[in-house]
């Protein structure tokens, strides 16, 4: 298999522990020469924490493990486009490569709100590719909010 | 003494504190109703975590205090400009003010860089005031990197 499109499966599944936390459903993963050294979900609500994103728990997990708060020459698969903080803290870690699956019209930060992993103004750009899994993960993100939805019209 | 100098005097003295670390000297504090429920100092490399800015820590401890990964009618004060990602965490948090002391033209995200706080792409707006204490929290940066030049060229 495709190692990205392995990479990326991982990431849905912890997308989907997110879910089954009743969590909005993002997971994601860092790699390292060919290693995850960084794997989360989305923890707001269990960490009572609105900077819990999956994405800043995995850069957080992953300069640990390399003993270095620059994580040069490595990437990081999302399930969906991150957004201004988490792309601002890939900027600040130097991540090289980032793979997401879907993208976020009302707030991502790679082109669809803002552009901050390839702004020019910043000394970091981050190289970006999307669509990996992008059905998978926008099916799992499109079924949490109906299920909100459901519960709020049922009471 | 102003109560908004008096918050800053704060941020400023966990800006030390940073200083004192050999980190970048930022700080930060959080204010609810009259009350600091978050204080907390740049720890990037005492912690080896590129997320690790006084910002995000302190929004950390201040939810955590609220039980609430939202910081309604909570103000943040801050002795330089928020990066991309505090700017960011800032919205996500719904931080009604922000006052900050002085700009940082390479990176900040109240206008100087990019404009996160009062981007009307995203859904909530923090309200900026900036100069409280500026020439203070400029100098003691100014102080910091000084010392770093000087410690690499004499090796």
């Amino acid at each position: 298999m495709n190692k990205h499109k392995k990479h990326m499966e991982a990431a849905l599944k912890e997308a989907q522990t997110a879910f089954d936390k009743d969590e909005v459903p993002v997971g994601a993963v860092i790699v390292y020469k060919g290693q995850i050294i960084g794997r989360a979900h989305n923890q707001i609500k269990t960490l009572k924490d609105p900077t819990a994103h999956a994405e800043m728990i995995a850069i957080t997990q992953a300069a640990s493990r390399l003993k270095n708060e620059r994580l040069k020459d490595c990437s990081l698969y999302v399930t969906i486009e991150p957004c201004p903080m988490c792309a601002g803290a890939m900027v600040l870690a130097r991540i090289q490569d980032l793979f997401y699956a879907t993208e976020d019209p009302k707030s991502g930060a790679s082109g669809s709100a803002l552009n901050i992993l390839q702004n020019k103004k910043l000394n970091h750009k981050v190289k970006v590719k999307q669509g990996l899994l992008k059905d998978e993960s926008r099916s799992l993100i499109q079924e949490f909010f109906k299920k909100k939805r459901e519960r709020c019209v049922s009471g």
